[in-house]
C-alpha cells in the first residue's frame, strides 16, 4: 500500500480553497484520510492538514510535488508536505540534565515516532557514554564567552552535513544566537521549564516558589530570536503546594518536561503544526 | 449576514465525498467556515460536520434543504442539519438537585447558548417556585409504580405539544420506559454521577467511596433502553483522597455534573455529536 | 453535640509546639479531630492546623478564649480561631459579569458554606433586581474619578456597619486603593481572570489570545496594595487552541473563574487558609 | 545530622493520641517536621503518618525501636517505621512490554527514590540485555501451565533471598497465586491500563474503544488474592476522542501507566501509604 501524504496550507482566505484541494485529490484518485481547517477570521487566514491515501497507480513523491506546484501556482497559498513513511532526521542538544534526553530516545526506540535521530551535541560530556550506549553519535562541544561564535560554527555545520531536519533542544542550557538560528536550516523546539508567558529566563522554579503559584507549568516553543517569545506549540502544568521547596518543583517538573515536549515532538513530526504571526495551529 | 448552516452526514466511505460536498457548497457561493471529518477505518463509516456561510443570495432554509437532498440522493448518507441562529426548544427533567438546574438556567439567560426553555418537568414540587421565578413553566407529575405509565404519557404529550427538541435529564431519579423514549420523538440527554462505567446504578458516590478509588466522575450520555449504557457523549473526573467521606464525594461531584451536563448539551445544541453503534463521534 | 473549635497558628519554630497544644487540649477533654501542620525549614516558621471537638462539659466560646491566650502567652505565636458553627458575614463586590456572582449565591443557598451574605456592593445597577430577588440588599455606588474616595468612604462604612468579615470581589472592575484595604478591617478575595502572574493588569484573555498560550486559568488572591499580586490562594487552567478566538476564552473563563472564585472563599471560610511573607499555606 | 524517623500508625480512635506521641517524642529531643493524621469517623479508626528528627544524642534505629513498643504497648494500635535513609531493595516483575520497566530503573538512577533494585525476574527474555546494560541482575523464568506452581517457588525464594521489600510488577502478564502473595513476604504493587473499577481484566484498553469513553485511566494497587481488586493506591485519567482506535489508546496509556505507577511506588517508599479495609490512606 502506498505511503499517504500529509500537505500543511496556509495563506489569505478565499471561496473555493477546500473544494479546490478536494477535488484535485479525488480527480486523482486519492483517498482523503482526514482532513482539518482552521480560518482566522480577525486575520482571514486559512489553514489546513489534508491526508490521503495515494492511488496505487501513483507515485506519491510525484504526487508531493505535483500537489505543492498547484497549490503554489492556483491557490497562491504556502505549503509544507510530507509523507506517512517520512523519517526526519533529528539531534538532540543537551547539557547536564538527561529526563528528556532518555525520555525522547526511548519512545524513538518504541517506535511511538517515525525519526532517526542524527546524534547528540553536548556542552558537557556527562551523557556522552550513554549517548554511545544509544548507539548514537555523540559531538562534545564545550561553550565560553569566547568561543561560542566559533562552536555555534561547529554545530551548524555538523547539523547540515548530518541533513538534521529537526532540532530539539532537551534543556540545553546555553542561548542560541540570531546567527545560529538563521543558518541552521531547520526548526529548532525547546522545552521551557515553567508556564510561559510566566517565569521566563532563569531558574523558573525558584520564580515559581517564591510567588506562591499553586501549579507549575512547562511549554514547548519553537526557538526565535527572542529568547522565551517564540510560538507555543504545548504546555501543561501539575498542582503544587506550600508543602513543595524549590528542589521539589524541580523534580515536579521533569515529568511535565517529558510529556509537554515529548508531545510536541510528536506533533512536529507528524506535521500537525504550523506556527504564523508567533502563534501555532496545532491539528490534533 | 445570513446565518450559517452546519450539516452533520455520515454513512459508508467512498472516493469523493469531501470533493463532492466542498463543490456543491463552492458552486453556491457559500463559503466553508469549518470543516471536520473522521474516518472509522474498523467500520468504514466516514462522518463530516460542516459548516458554511451561505451566499447573500441565497435562502438558508433553502439551502439547508437542497443539501439534505443532495446528501440523501447523490452521496447515499445520512444527514442532520441546523441554521447557526436555530433556537431548539428545550425541556429540563428534574427531581430534587438542582444544582444542574440552576446551571443550565443561568446558562440559556447568560446568552452561552442558543436555546429557548419549554419549561420543566419534575416528579416532586421542590423546585416549582424557583423555576416560576426564572419564568419556566413547571409541570408537576408525581410518580408511582402505579401511575408511572399514566404519568409518562402525559410527559410525552406536553413535550410534543411544546415542539420539545431535546429533553435534558437534570438529575432526574426515575428510570424513563422503552415505550417513553420510542415515543417522545426527540434526543434525550442524562447526566450520571459516576465515571461509567464505573458505579452504575444507584449511589454511585457511595459506591465509589467503597472502593476507594482516587478520581471520582461524572458522564454525560444519550438516554438508550439500557439503562446507564447509551453513547457517552461527555467525562470528566476531580480527584479525592481518604479525607473524603460519601457526603464530601456528593459535594465535590456537584461541579462536575454541571460541567460535563453542561459540556455535553453545548456540543449538542452546536450540532456536535454523532451518534453511531452506541459510541459518539464529537466534531470540537 | 458541641461544635469543634478550629485554631490556625504560626510563628517561629522551636522544640514541642506540637506536643504543647496537643497535650493542652488533651487535659481539657478535647479530641483532636484533624490536625495538619507545615515547617518552612527555609525561614523555620512552624504553621498547624487543628480542630478539636470539646468536651461536652466544656463551653467552646470560653475554650477558644482561653487557648488564644495560652499560643499567645506560652508558645509565643499568632494564632486565629473559630467555631464549626460559625457563620461569618460576607459580602460580594460585583460590577456586570455575573456568573461568579450567581455561583457564590447558590452555593450559600445549597448549604455547601456556613456564611450568610450582609449584601451586595456595586457600581452598576445591572445586578439590582436580582440581587433583591434573592432577598440580598443591593447597595448601587456608582464610581467615578472623582467620587472614589468618597464611595470607598461609603462602602467601607456599610461594610462595617454589617459587621462583614469576609469582602468578595466576584468580577469587580475597580481598583481599590490602599486606605480602602487598611479601613475595610477584613480580608479581601479577588479573581483574576488569568493565570497569574502571566496577563496580570486589563483584558489578560485578549493577552493570552494574543501570546497563543495553550493553556487559559483563573487566580484567587488575597487583595493588597500592589495589584495583583497578592497572596494567591487557588489557580487552575483550562485546555484551548487556535480555534479559540478572544470570546470563547473569555466564555470558556466564566467556568474557570467560578470553580477558583468557590473554592478559594470555601477554603478561607473553613479557616484553611495562612497568608505568610506573600504566599499561603493552604490545610486542604 | 541524624537521620529523621518516620512511622505510620493505625488503630481504634481515643483520646490523647496525639498529645501521647508528640510528647513522647518531644521527651527525648526530637524534633516534629511532619504529621498528618486522619480519623474514619464511620469506622473509628485513626490514622497517623509522623516524622521527627531524632535528637543528636540519641541513636535512630534505637529510637524507631523504642517508639515501635510504644505504640504496641501503651497505644495499642499497629505501627510501621523506617529511616530517612533507608534504601529498602525492590524488584521488578516484567513480561515484554518495557516502558514501565525502563520509567522506574531512570528514577531511581536518577536519585529520585531511595531504594536498590534486587534484579529483574521476567517470564521473556526480551529485556535480559537491558536490564543487564544497566548492571541489574534478570531472571528469566518462562511460565507455562504446568510450570507456574514451581516458578513461582523459585520466584518466591530468588526474592527472598535477596531481601527485597517490595516487588513492583510492571506490565507482568501473568497472574499471581495466592501461594505466591502468601509467601512473598512484602507488598506487591501493580499497575493496571484501566480506571478500575471500570474494564478489569484482559485487553482494557480494547474494552475502553468498545465502549466509547471519552478518558483513558490507569490504576496502581497492591496485589491481593482478588485479581484487580486490591486497595488502589493512585490513579490518574487522559482524554480521548472518537479520533483514538485502540493502538491509540495503548500509546496513549503508556504514559499514564509510568505517571501513576512510580507515583504509587514513590509514595510506598516514603512510607505515605497505609492499606486498610481494602482502601488507602495515602499521606501526600
Amino acid at each position: 500500500m502506498n505511503p499517504s501524504v500529509i500537505a500543511l496550507l496556509h495563506g489569505p482566505d478565499k471561496p473555493g480553497i477546500v473544494a479546490k484541494v478536494s477535488t484535485w485529490i479525488h480527480q486523482r484518485g486519492g483517498n482523503v484520510l482526514h482532513a482539518d481547517q482552521h480560518l482566522d477570521r480577525q486575520e482571514n487566514v486559512f489553514f489546513q492538514r489534508v491526508e490521503w491515501e495515494v492511488s496505487a497507480t501513483h507515485e506519491p513523491r510525484q504526487e508531493s510535488d505535483d500537489f505543492v506546484s498547484f497549490v503554489q501556482n492556483e491557490l497562491d497559498m504556502q505549503v509544507r508536505i510530507g509523507l506517512s513513511n517520512d523519517r526526519p532526521k533529528v539531534a538532540i542538544m543537551v547539557s547536564k540534565a538527561d529526563h528528556c534526553f532518555h525520555d525522547l530516545v526511548l519512545r524513538v526506540r518504541a517506535g511511538e515516532w517515525m525519526a532517526d535521530f542524527a546524534g547528540v551535541i553536548s556542552n558537557h560530556d556527562h551523557l556522552q557514554s550513554v549517548s554511545e550506549s544509544y548507539g548514537l553519535p555523540f559531538y562534545h562541544l564545550p561553550v565560553t564567552q569566547e568561543t561560542k561564535q566559533d562552536v555555534e560554527d561547529k554545530q551548524v555545520a555538523w547539523l547540515q552535513d548530518q541533513g538534521v531536519q529537526l532540532v530539539i533542544l532537551a534543556r540545553y542550557m546555553q542561548i542560541l544566537s540570531p546567527s545560529f538560528l538563521q543558518n541552521v536550516g531547520c526548526p529548532v523546539i525547546n522545552i521551557h521549564h515553567s508556564f510561559l508567558p510566566s517565569f521566563a529566563g532563569a531558574r523558573p522554579y525558584h520564580q515559581a516558589y517564591q510567588r506562591g503559584v499553586k501549579l507549575i507549568g512547562a511549554t514547548a516553543h519553537y526557538v526565535t530570536e527572542d529568547l522565551d517569545e517564540g510560538p507555543i506549540i504545548e504546555q501543561d502544568v501539575a498542582r503544587v503546594s506550600h508543602r513543595h521547596g524549590p528542589k521539589d518543583l524541580i523534580e515536579k517538573g521533569r515529568d511535565l518536561e517529558k510529556l509537554v515536549l515529548s508531545t510536541a515532538v510528536r506533533r512536529h513530526l507528524q506535521n500537525r503544526v504550523l506556527d504564523y504571526q508567533n502563534k501555532t495551529v496545532v491539528f490534533d
